[in-house]
């Protein structure tokens, strides 16, 4: 059993992925082709790696993902296969596996070189699917391209902490269906930097002091009036580990979601500020 | 061959369907999982309850559907497990179950009890799928709860009929992909109340005194014109067998659908008038 | 292995492509079926044309592909099924098979009679299935139908030329995910109409005296800036293998794509100029 799985900013719309499916299917009749999305916003680099990171480990091991965002061959943007976790990327390196390879090493990289001569404008039909076909019927990689140590890492994404170790600096790395926002702090960061004093979470001209762990604790135990709640805000920590604000059962496209309603975008600001003494005396606006 | 399909309101952008997909394949490596919709209007109990009646029959006996919209577990929202005509489904007793479970009985259905220690934001990942898969390899529902007789229904989606019998008072339940207008007022009940007898619909501003059964009919068997009658109004029962308000046609993107050129919204009300001697005079705003 | 693609207009919210896959399943339960996209605009027999041209030929050979665009049954209307290029395809005709047909002649064609007596609003679930199915298992196409010899015909999209041979006049064909512009003038056309001649493209206030081969060409050679030339336009042979106006690197929902920015939309007119002599003067007003 074969598992290739598809992320791209193709869209459901054009022929592109029914194409590559087919072409799939041709080289490896009994695939089984998974898609992740086709939904990354046009080359956005950071959003691929956030899904990316959130999907991936899910599929059985032996999994090859083909990731199709701004992957047309240049200097600046070659061509790699790598192995990671048991499971198989190929992808341009543009950073794009930077998240997931910053907690684990990859076992093995290659630079493809098997298309040198392919000038293509659709290299995801003309030379991915060939890789993974390849890779997915047990291929070594060193066959499809020259070992490399290097790939290309995202600075952006990064969180910072300052000095006295008692502020994370971090931002909006992502805006989910539901119009919530995921910071690049993770839950990992947040205890070994905070290592349980308490603390005030900024975002916008609003702030928290708790952080929850799933969407209904805001309820408390109240088994009172089931919509009572919808509408507040509430930062918790979702379920790929990350510090998320989100509007309470909120609908993005009728009265909207966090993303706008705190107006909010993709590498706005959000501050963690830690407490060593006592709490502060503050007001927050919620 | 184990089938099984998805339902939510995760969106197709998100790294949610593909990482309940990845989990179930590691399950269950040859399963055949389908999208019936990751659309869902984010909670939206009744889009999912009409989708899920008129997406489910057509699928082999012995599927399992998983339901992911507005699964978080509470004490309001507990996580069932049902078997109904053949079919199993997996899901939060939320109301979402009641349109099918109002024309059949449920077999068996269970309150999922194996996960009471496991706090979850993403429960259709870290339950759903594991209880899915464990009924696909043709487990026993009472292994994974313990079985109850009652299940939340949706009342608000239910129409009403007036005491001299003479008045259907429907409402919207849907608005499909073309703008047009779906209503809770099935063939049945029309068939049931009417007798036959002359009648008028009323829905906002217009009214209808025919109601076809496919969409060409309002063309009538001239081969005239192609397209002379795109853009008229119409009613008719449509393939689910509801009452549906469209436009010959429409493309609610470019130029509008029957939701937005009547003006209606979910809920608003659609009237049937029966009437038993002669039919009424009456100017079809049409 | 029976592969079964899927085109139509229904989108991915309502129950119309689940109910589908279902039916096929109940079928064939060992059926591949592949979404080529359900996101046509409504009714648009073009853009059907265009994509499905760009993806059946990537599949393998045998494949049956179910086009479910404005089918339902008229005697303007008639359901057909045939046998092209190794492929099988179920339609109504209408003309979305005729830019595949015009380079490749069917082997057979037949109007689908199985069906006289069903009267049907969702006929791709109530006869395209079965007759994919019956395709899927091997069955002749005359059994489902009698052999024609015509179909309809698409002349819209066939750009012209003029008598002296020194201008096409094509026009815009499709917009694709990233907001680029496609044509339907082809590569194949362009040298066969210039044969090697100076040109010049006019779209909009726009033209252009470069055709591209791939997007990354517009950087020449040099590996400075990355993002120095986003957000420029260029003209490119997409992998189509038709003339397509791009915006190098564009999101269409944020900056804007090729149609937003250049003002141009399906139908408008696109014309490539060639000159015997000498290149003219003139201004290009990139």
């Amino acid at each position: 059993m074969s598992f290739i799985t598809l992320t791209t900013d193709f869209g459901t719309k054009d022929h592109f992925v029914g194409a590559v499916k087919g072409a799939i299917f041709s080289e490896l009749a009994d695939a089984k082709i998974v898609d992740i999305t086709h939904e990354i916003s046009p080359f956005s680099i950071t959003e691929t790696a956030y899904i990316l990171k959130n999907s991936y480990k899910s599929f059985p091991k032996g999994t090859t993902h083909i990731v199709g965002v701004d992957s047309e061959l240049s200097i600046d943007n070659k061509h790699i296969a790598l192995e990671l976790d048991g499971h198989f990327f190929v992808c341009p390196d543009n950073g794009i596996i930077s998240m997931i390879a910053s907690e684990i090493v990859p076992t093995k990289i290659v630079e493809i070189n098997i298309h040198d001569r392919i000038e293509s404008s659709f290299p995801v039909l003309d030379v991915f699917v060939k890789v993974a076909c390849f890779i997915a019927r047990g291929g070594n990689l060193t066959v499809i391209g020259r070992e490399i140590k290097e790939f290309k890492k995202l600075v952006e994404i990064q969180p910072k902490v300052n000095q006295s170790q008692n502020q994370i600096i971090g931002g909006v790395l992502y805006i989910d269906n539901y119009g919530n926002i995921i910071t690049n702090i993770s839950k990992k960061m947040f205890n070994d930097v905070g290592k349980g004093r308490a603390f005030k979470v900024t975002a916008s001209r609003y702030s928290f002091t708790k952080i929850f762990n799933k969407y209904n604790e805001i309820k408390g135990t109240s088994s009172s009036d089931y919509n009572q709640f919808d509408g507040n805000k509430l930062a918790l920590f979702n379920s790929a580990g990350y510090l998320e604000i989100a509007i309470y059962r909120s609908n993005l496209k009728t009265v909207g979601g966090a993303s706008t309603l705190l107006g909010l975008e993709y590498r706005d600001p959000i501050i963690i500020d830690f407490f060593t003494e006592s709490k502060p005396e503050y007001t927050p606006l919620t």
